[in-house]
């Protein structure tokens, strides 16, 4: 098989990619190893930043996005069992998030790359990428029928996730991983019970910690709380769920959740991780595959779709100019964001959980950034600038800051 | 010997609540074990904030400092070998932070408290404080003669620093402290060299970690660099204190230090700490007695003088109309700006420092953290905000919120 563009994964990124390089009548095709249904069902994140749903909306993509997301201008801290609310329209300039599931944004570009006869190979596995180093790549695949398969073309979109074998492409002499593994995990349900909450409410509990109630849509519930890392799912029946749950709830500002059948239910580790560079000569990394954050502030999915933001302008010009000047510069492009939203992701994390290691000094810090944020108006700006998403500003990346390394050949 | 207030401590915080009680007519004793000599001389920080130099003025103290202080309208950041300004000016609304050494501070009050005729007991140690659960609680002196004395007054400040007395009269049933040691040190120099930057600089080396380059006039240096805790003078001749120094500036953007003679030298461990209250029956703390915080951020002596600025007032309101409400409150009142000013002072700490356990992640964090701080506005101001000062917004914590512990008699 031969097309211009061959991506690795069926996530968001990969397909938005996809859809995008359409648009501008470059072919690609996308392999992704698990089916279409696993794909369209799997439970992720569901905060959209504004200019992730501008994106969308742009490639006319936000049909269903417009009509059944739901607009969030503001965010509840609740701390010392009081509720602190930080309006994101008055602290942002009018801006504003949309809760709208991962999901369904995928379900939406799936259709669309249908219905414009998009090759998507589902169940179908990505083995290895050749020649990253010539200017003729090939990913060696193997379909559901076990038939191995080589798709030739020019370049390689690796958005395979963390598991993925995009990263490893590149040298590991020349590779350079981040990472921090938190000392807790999320375990998260998803319940047929209304929000006692109408815009998501981080909780911080100064014995139990951390907990957060978001929501789907008006009777869909999606809850959270920090928990051991290696507690099993079997640790949890439903009731000790609820009562955990209301437990972070108490306080003088009475809050009682409404509880309801729990339809999913699931424990996430925790972990930040970077890479860099983020390309290699005809290899560019984006979402999961490059970076991890931890699901606090919700910006996953928003890091993959800004980086594809990115990639999908430097590819279009090269294919249309031959120059690649912009892909030279995507790596650098991205990490200087990627490290402020990792920035943002670690510093949500430290403000709202307890670590088991720490002292009570380092809790009273905890109590007292959240009253500072909940107090000052320039740190609560902080906080919506990053939650609403910071701007794309930095395109531009000058010839002299580039990593030599990314350079395409 | 008799008086209305009794104050251990010839510190800024002692000295300056003798000042303002004695200005409305309120009798107290210092008592003070070192020398006069000693206290004058004792090289300390130097940045006071607005509201500390507006309170100096008020109370008449201002001379010397507004003819000899140097006002600062920027402070410096330096990391990845490049300077960043902040613009406290603009950031902060027109506020400012003025460098003037704290033994010049606590020279002028000793010298405005000489012409009063105010008593100060030098070289005299406070032994006990008795009966703080009566209406006549008496300090326990032995003064430089080795004399046994009693001073017996209606209130007692505990103006005596961390290693004071005054703390551990309070039961232990009832004091609650929190504490973080930091697993470095600074290594400070003064030194008779001109400054390079015209504002204080903090910096950040990824691998060798915090350096400040402050000033004390426009001839004398006065440079800081965090090293190890378990270090001594010795092993630090002038020479690779300088060559260190150079080392931390290293960058795309040049730099080059003034070399000159170094006419101090001193290692200063860093801490956290807080004690919780502040207050018990007829005992106060202030200063260094109740909360330390790191060096980094230049709060010390402000948080010191914060606290003053809410006891004398309650005091005065004390002996002029016999109410109680501000002396009850005064715990509560300052404890709640005691623990975002050691947030503050804890996350410059943090954000400057190399950490000896920490990951490659954590140090990027670092770095994101500074590039956040100096390229968002927002970011920009919380730093601002703290650094010239946050208002004495909370004085009256209400009744409810107060802790019943506090309460006078």
């Amino acid at each position: 098989m031969q097309t211009q563009v061959a991506i690795l994964g069926a996530g968001p990124a990969g397909l938005f990619l996809s859809h995008l390089l359409h648009l501008q009548g470059i072919d690609s095709i996308v392999i992704e190893s698990r089916s279409r249904d696993y794909v369209e069902g799997r439970l992720r994140a569901g905060v959209l930043e504004k200019g992730t749903v501008d994106a969308l909306v742009e490639a006319g993509l936000g049909e269903s996005l417009l009509r059944e997301g739901l607009r969030h201008k503001e965010i509840n801290f609740r701390f010392g069992g009081r509720n602190h609310t930080l309006d994101l329209d008055d602290l942002s300039g009018g801006r504003y998030v949309t809760v709208y599931g991962q999901q369904k944004v995928v379900k939406d570009i799936i259709a669309a790359r249908m219905a414009a006869q998009g090759k998507i190979l589902f169940e179908t596995k990505a083995e290895e990428i050749l020649g990253i180093e010539t200017t003729n790549p090939r990913v060696r695949i193997v379909t559901k029928n076990g038939e191995q398969q080589e798709i030739s073309c020019e370049l390689v979109a690796g958005c395979d996730g963390f598991h993925g074998i995009s990263r490893e492409t590149i040298p590991s002499s020349i590779l350079k991983t981040f990472e921090r593994v938190y000392p807790f995990a999320w375990l998260g349900i998803l319940a047929e019970a209304p929000p006692i909450f109408n815009c998501v409410t981080n909780v911080y509990h100064e014995e139990r910690g951390f907990a957060l109630l978001s929501m789907r849509s008006r009777t869909l519930s999606r809850l959270y709380m920090q928990c051991d890392p290696n507690e099993k799912l079997e640790d949890w029946p439903d009731e000790r769920i609820w009562d955990e749950l209301e437990r972070r709830l108490e306080g003088t500002e009475k809050c009682t959740l409404v509880r309801g059948p729990i339809l999913n239910k699931g424990i996430t580790p925790m972990r930040s991780f970077v890479a860099e560079p983020m390309s290699y000569r005809r290899l560019f990394l984006a979402g999961d595959s490059a970076h991890i954050v931890p699901p606090t502030g919700a910006k996953g999915m928003n890091l993959a779709m800004a980086d594809i933001r990115v990639l999908a302008p430097a590819m279009i010009d090269y294919f249309k100019t031959g120059a690649t000047r912009l892909l030279d510069a995507y790596s650098d492009t991205c990490l200087r964001r990627v490290w402020k939203v990792e920035r943002f992701s670690w510093s949500v994390t430290s403000m709202t959980h307890n670590f088991p290691e720490e002292s009570r000094f380092d809790r009273r810090m905890r109590s007292a950034t959240l009253d500072y944020l909940t107090s000052s108006k320039a740190s609560g700006t902080t906080f919506a600038e990053n939650f609403v998403g910071l701007p794309l500003e930095n395109s531009e990346v000058q010839d002299s800051e580039r990593d030599p390394r990314t350079v395409m050949l």
